[in-house]
């Protein structure tokens, strides 16, 4: 077959091609606006150049470690300055930055250091005690660098050799970073959470990075020089691609140690913070702060929210104190958020409730995501979009991930039939938007019907003394599973099971009410997951 | 050598990767967004999801024609919703997109058609006398359709057999579209003005449309559903991106036939107006307007500007009539624009005079454009940031252009060292921002010294009674070359010769002053570009 006019003597150049990298994004800021702030931590301001600078020194530094393409870089630290950097500084000597959940054991951490055969660890000093455990157990030798940061004040000993600001200044402040040769080369490597078995390490590449980037501008209308607090934590697919985006709009980044009401409302009075992200975890802080941790403040301050379905309740109570909140929905396999509940000109006009419950919905495609669906699990077939049809939540395109480390089953099974399986469920309403159900694992069938977890935990939330709830199945001799749900209560309130349940049955059908009511603390995860299997072993006898 | 662990069963596949194309875009913006209104037309209102459809149908009816991969379409209209449609319909099923300079003679129309193997040509009835003579010299059969607008009263006949509403109506609304096999696959073509020898053929990306979508947004921070008004011809570098970026942000696009002030200002008090484009001409337009075209006008208009580096002057009395404009640069080869003066924050407290020089420099690259430099031309060396030294600007990354089509050398030229050879001449500021000086064929060399012919004119434009000026290299036979003035005066007012040289000495170095100055009109191109190789045959006797 001959060749069309248009392809011939038209290919690909150094002039007209170069591999999207989100380090692009770091150079233009550097160059474009130096001056400006690049990251507010503690006292301690660093601007756009500097951070530049002290990335390259970084990268320069790993490089004379011996780091270089497809090696992984492991970091263990709250959101500090150094884990930001390293969000460029590994990119830039072809490394993968493996970011660590600071929430994990040591025998996890040993596991996922070995899996994802790191060579270099760099880890904050206040985490030392069960990395030095996870680092007694590696079998192996690991080069490890301590960051000592100022705004920690406790006593941990160093876990290395070199300290990351002398590791840094070792590095040339001049290194020629080079593109990656292809786009598609890893960049980071993200472990699930893993509720069974052993967790998986999610690939990302330069080229997901660059579009998830332009994606959260877009889905966000993020304009240019946002001020953004680091609520969500960047080891959580990469801080949901925000490192990038905030370079690439040549953003301030305000880091924080330690995620509570008080210092986020300081944050936001303080370095007049306009966007942040968080779990429905950290909008139940701010809803639930005391007097004394909030602050005043009088400019619009936008909040992302995924990691669970908002309570339609939370996002009402946000909304009446001021935030504007954007409901997005991910999951670590594509890059954090990847669809959003696009909000419609006429939901202003809708009854508070009725908007509420709207937006709580997950919503449609990010730009960057080329397809969104809902499906039949076994033959990929969509679902009517009727609002009431189950099916499992299907992705595909940009923002998805390279697959799983080592594991090509996992991956092969993930990527079945040329669609990414989300492993949700949901719905598909008439304008197009999805709605999750619960994670397939997570249903509850009584009787033969499916209950949805989710939509019984929303009936919770929307009691006056209930901070968070979670339903999951106790198994039932006579219905097979019966709902059972966790509940914490706000501070001073008393409540009792049969109360929870009469509200239930004023709002649900009998068969979803729970059956049984357990009241105390509910356990999460560090990005204000509830662990579902946790709960599971703590159901009561009947 | 081994591959390492990231390159082991992480490939691209059907689920991941898909090729970037504007395709998803609109798709999106008609599933999101499907009643919203996508294009104004006189008294139409299209929604996306009719927009969308229409395409769909458009693409089907091309299809039915034998239109294919790598096949042309040619289209001859002005801003109408036909033209819009085209930006889509004809990337649907794998065409290229010609869209033809309106002002052009039937000779360069013959040229064009012939050279880029159109095989459907859409011509608007208006523009139908000097189409009759290019496809009467074309020398083959071409198929034809007609575009008979509601909005154009004019009686000239149809050239084809169809008309443009009867074409797609034929075509089936559920059509479905493909991605490009390869996001590098060609989707539009555009010939350069050509001042020399014959016009070159710049060929576009799916990759490079997607792309030039999102620089857009971030350069000028376009926020979701933008009232965009057509004033800058879609013939050109393809409306510079902007019929893909409004179908990105789910905006709305004002279609124009006739651009003239008393329309611009009708549309923006009627429509809303927010966003539009256009050559300094169109900003002289509006500064000039009479009182009868003016209309009010309260909520923020934006307006980007490019094609000739805007007079000082030129921009400071559009921010006194209340325009925010954003100064761009570029050339068809880098999708229009691809640099953009990105405002600093302490711009808003500089002197007026100082801020609307400081705004008239091209400035840093697109987030998109990888890299910018001022280069000397022979060894491809930056010149210093000094603001002084001259070179030529190079550019390089993902919003340049394939290549010419069916011109190896020209390609090869222009790519030469790695890098895009604009042209341009420039310098390169201590901030990084550059600023034109001339293009290298419009340097005038008077007893050795270099003139900028941008420089003489800057001067022009603040004289009072001078709309329009350009100034000319003449031969002489003492200094070789020497400055010549063309001046366009407002109407009603005298200035002789003199006083304009007089004027031009109390502020240039007397070498750089024009030693001829000629009144009158000014030719210039549809969009308002100057047609200096006119000039140099207007030059007067000694």
């Amino acid at each position: 077959m001959t060749r069309n006019i248009y392809e011939q003597h038209l290919d690909r150049n150094d002039a007209n091609y170069l591999p999207l990298t989100p380090l692009t994004y770091l150079r233009r800021s550097a160059q474009v606006y130096p001056d400006r702030i690049a990251q507010i931590h503690g006292d301690r301001r660093i601007t756009w150049a500097e951070t530049y600078e002290r990335c390259r020194r970084f990268a320069s530094a790993l490089q004379k470690q011996g780091i270089g393409l497809g090696d992984t870089v492991a970091v263990m630290a709250p959101n500090v300055p150094a884990l930001f950097e390293a969000h460029f500084a590994v990119l830039m000597v072809g490394g993968v930055l493996n970011a660590l959940n600071t929430r994990l054991d040591a025998a996890a951490l040993t596991f996922i250091l070995n899996h994802g055969e790191a060579k270099v660890l760099i880890t904050d000093r206040e985490l030392n005690d069960v990395m030095k455990d996870a680092v007694a157990d590696l079998g192996r030798d690991i080069f490890v660098v301590d960051i000592d940061d100022p705004e920690y004040t406790g006593d941990n000993d160093h876990l290395g050799t070199v300290e990351y600001e002398d590791f840094i200044a070792a590095g040339d402040p001049g290194y020629e970073w080079s593109y990656p040769a292809d786009e598609w080369q890893a960049c980071c490597l993200n472990y699930t959470s893993g509720t069974t078995g052993n967790p998986k390490g999610v690939v990302y590449s330069h080229r997901g990075a660059y579009l998830i980037s332009t994606g959260n501008a877009l889905a966000w209308n993020i304009p240019s020089h946002p001020v953004y607090l680091w609520t969500l934590p960047m080891f959580h697919c990469n801080g949901w691609g925000f490192p990038w985006t905030v370079a690439m709009v040549a953003g301030t980044s305000v880091c924080l140690r330690r995620v509570d009401a008080g210092n986020i409302f300081r944050a936001i009075a303080e370095h007049k913070v306009n966007h942040f992200c968080g779990a429905p975890i950290v909008l139940g802080m701010l809803i639930n702060a005391t007097a004394e941790q909030r602050r005043n403040f009088d400019h619009p301050v936008k909040v992302m929210t995924a990691g669970a379905p908002p309570p339609a309740a939370v996002l009402l109570k946000m909304e009446r104190e001021g935030f504007d909140v954007t409901h997005v929905y991910g999951l670590t396999e594509c890059y954090g958020p990847a669809v959003v509940c696009a909000p419609q000109d006429g939901w202003s006009l809708l009854a508070d409730e009725v908007r509420a419950e709207t937006k709580s919905r997950q919503g449609v495609p990010y730009h960057m995501l080329e397809d969104l669906m809902v499906a039949d699990a076994g033959t990929l077939e969509p679902v009517p979009r009727d609002g009431e049809t189950m099916g499992e939540v299907f992705m595909r395109g940009n923002l998805i991930m390279k697959g799983y480390l080592k594991n090509p089953d996992a991956t092969d099974a993930a990527f079945a039939g040329g669609w990414f399986h989300t492993g949700d469920l949901g719905v598909w309403h008439p304008d197009g938007y999805i709605q999750l159900k619960d994670r397939s694992k997570d249903v509850i069938i009584s009787g033969g019907e499916n209950i949805s977890s989710i939509e019984v935990e929303g009936v919770l939330y929307k009691h006056p003394a209930v901070i968070t709830a979670a339903v999951v199945a106790k198994p039932d001799e006579k219905w097979g599973e019966t709902p059972c749900a966790f509940v914490e209560l706000k501070p001073g309130v008393e409540v009792t099971a049969d109360e929870i349940i009469a509200f239930c049955r004023e709002r649900l059908a009998k068969f979803k009410c729970p059956r049984y009511v357990v009241f105390g603390d509910i356990p999460k995860t560090s990005t204000g997951k509830i662990q579902k299997f946790k709960l599971r072993d703590m159901l009561p006898e009947d």
